[in-house]
């Protein structure tokens, strides 16, 4: 007998039928003979609707109110599934989040679990009921709603695994698993069996929409073994887990990209001690990230160019800052550009390859692909081309790589 | 400084600006120097399409889960409701049942208020915050989510009235109060100013829609003066309040009709002792309420005809019953009809007037309206007519009893 966690996105009881699809996969799991705690996410669109209600109410809504709200979508969820186990014939409850208590640091709208107390459900489980647990919410000490924030029953989801030391966490979604790459740019995106943490932290910080990275860490941390799969097939999906589990065959796991983001030149700045860290220094009181920085010596040893990259949202913001800051700056020009992407290629298999930039880049070379920056870490590199060129550096690197 | 409770229900929290409309009243009263306790219903709709969700999952939906789906409801709007009253820069926050917690029986969809903790609103209120709390719901000593049943909301305004002492107990709705009859039948319809519950709750069991009769009952029980009035005016409403609180003037305060009732005629049955109780004793079982009898002693005194009221959904399991009973009951034919309607003149003044009955078949004779059956008590006198006599009738009786 195994205990398990199953956690259900907000797709997988988008509808009444849905609902009662994903009650018959949990009576088949359970007719297994596991222990199973459910977590589940509101029903497509109803989170949305509501921070819609409580936008057009104020622009400022309350946090405390807010979480109380919003809680209320995996609450009509929870309560329904159960019921929809319970019509199967298979003993089921819900339970909110302040009625286990899911304790929380009372952070409003994206707060920590602190601690769960487990005897109830323990006890439920124990005599074979189905615990469903409303994901996303919490309680703080003071006994008010709190919620975990994007991606929060993801983060409910490993939470539970951690406080009841269950044998899996396994969330279940539309998509078969975590892919190579993109299918829709590339139609040879394959489902990866195992994936690290860290990897699976680049893949989904650089566009992969399986699990919020924020989700990926908790998991990571508590080192809780994920399993992504589908609701539609009984395959096995995608397995996130320690990279010392995994026997990497292959240096590169997936491919990435993104189109969030902006280049800017500053051309012509006096190349002296100091002066990366004066064109930066406002960007952090603004919230502004940088991520890719070159900085080219100037043919005359005096001036410099220096390219970086930052969000696309705040390249008009990071202009303005420049520009107000080019008294002491003193640059020529400034040039930006945010038709760019980034593509990357993540894999543990990397570190004990060498060859594996030069292989990069020369595949990418091959194919007039012109690199504007690059960034590169122990299992990942990136690199920014011009934007219309993102499928086909996929597409190449893909290949190259050995991923079709 | 007066401790108030104000409920708004379903239709007055019905859109995001009725809940903004319904902040601002909550505001002005708050300015006015008051300690405000907020009961809301959830929005216009809500509870029937939550309702509706869990029919399609089962008929037989399980009723603790119901009651944790329908709570939602009342978690959205008071939360909504509680953002629009703090962005009119008024302190206010929001509490479920099990916040506070409001204590209830435990029995699901239907249960009763036990006991309400009131030291944390008592606090807050004082410290010139509004408390909202969610109307409709409770919690269980168990620790589930228990709600009161229809009408719950003005059950919840009552019990908080009660439990918090308040010095009112106002509910809020899109009338302007209670009226001496159904404006849609008769334009000349005027708002009474008081009732007494007694009367009440003859003219809502009697088709009055402005309160359930569970809640008059129990704001008659603990006599809490309930105040009914409109979002839309700030004139004062209707009063419910006790009758010894009342100085009648008139003899009849209203004139109530329904249009639910079937009449059934047993012609022939032998004139014996116990037939009466042999007619109506599978009824009880079956769950069917008899409303008025008459045994008229027949001719030949060996032979008498039973007429006898039920609900016009039960005429068809009515019939039923009696044909299977004619073995013993030897009738000699049965008649029905549920094409009539029940008009009755309500009034606690009727009881020192003794010409009342006269006065009102009289009148209804001289309009051609012919009386099939006829019930009384000691505030209330029903006649059945023929339903397409309905509105005449109510007219008649309400320009008689100087209504107009």
């Amino acid at each position: 007998m195994k205990r398990l966690v199953l956690k259900f996105g907000g797709t997988s009881v988008g509808s009444i039928e849905k609902i009662q699809k994903v009650a018959n996969i949990i009576k088949k799991r359970h007719e297994e003979g596991n222990e199973i705690i459910v977590i589940v996410s509101a029903m497509f669109g109803v989170t949305n609707d509501l921070k819609k209600k409580s936008n057009s109410i104020s622009k400022n809504f309350d946090s405390k109110e807010l979480d109380v709200l919003l809680s209320s979508g995996e609450q009509i969820s929870s309560s329904l599934l159960s019921g929809a186990i319970i019509d199967l014939g298979v003993k089921a409850r819900s339970w909110m989040g302040w009625q286990l208590p899911i304790l929380t640091d009372g952070n409003h709208t994206s707060s920590q679990v602190i601690n769960i107390k487990t005897e109830e459900i323990l006890n439920f489980i124990s005599g074979r009921g189905v615990a469903v647990i409303a994901g996303f919410q919490g309680v703080s000490s003071n006994n008010r709603i709190t919620t975990l924030g994007r991606g929060g029953s993801d983060l409910s989801a490993v939470a539970v695994a951690k406080f009841f030391e269950t044998d899996s966490c396994e969330i279940y979604t539309d998509v078969e698993g975590v892919l190579t790459t993109d299918p829709s740019i590339h139609e040879k995106a394959k489902k990866i069996d195992k994936i690290s943490y860290e990897e699976m932290l680049e893949m989904s910080s650089l566009g992969a929409k399986v699990m919020q990275p924020i989700s990926v860490q908790a998991s990571m941390i508590n080192d809780i073994p994920v399993h992504v799969r589908s609701v539609f097939s009984e395959k096995a999906g995608t397995t996130i887990i320690s990279q010392s589990e995994i026997d990497y065959k292959k240096v590169v796991t997936g491919i990435a990209y993104s189109k969030n983001d902006a280049k800017v030149t500053l051309v012509g700045v006096a190349d002296k001690p100091g002066v990366a860290a004066a064109i930066f220094e406002p960007f952090e009181k603004n919230n502004i990230n940088i991520d890719m920085v070159i900085q080219t010596a100037a043919s005359n040893g005096k001036k410099t160019d220096v390219t970086f990259t930052v969000k696309r949202e705040d390249l008009f913001k990071t202009l303005k800052l420049i520009e107000k800051n080019n008294q002491y700056l003193n640059y020529q020009k400034i040039i930006h550009d945010d038709k760019v992407s980034k593509v990357s290629i993540i894999g543990a298999g990397m570190i004990s390859h060498p060859g594996v930039v030069y292989k990069m880049f020369s595949a990418l070379g091959r194919e007039q692909i012109n690199i504007l920056a690059i960034s590169t870490s122990e299992i990942k590199i990136s690199v920014l081309i011009q934007e219309d060129m993102t499928q086909k550096a996929v597409k190449t690197l893909h290949k190259k790589f050995e991923l079709d």
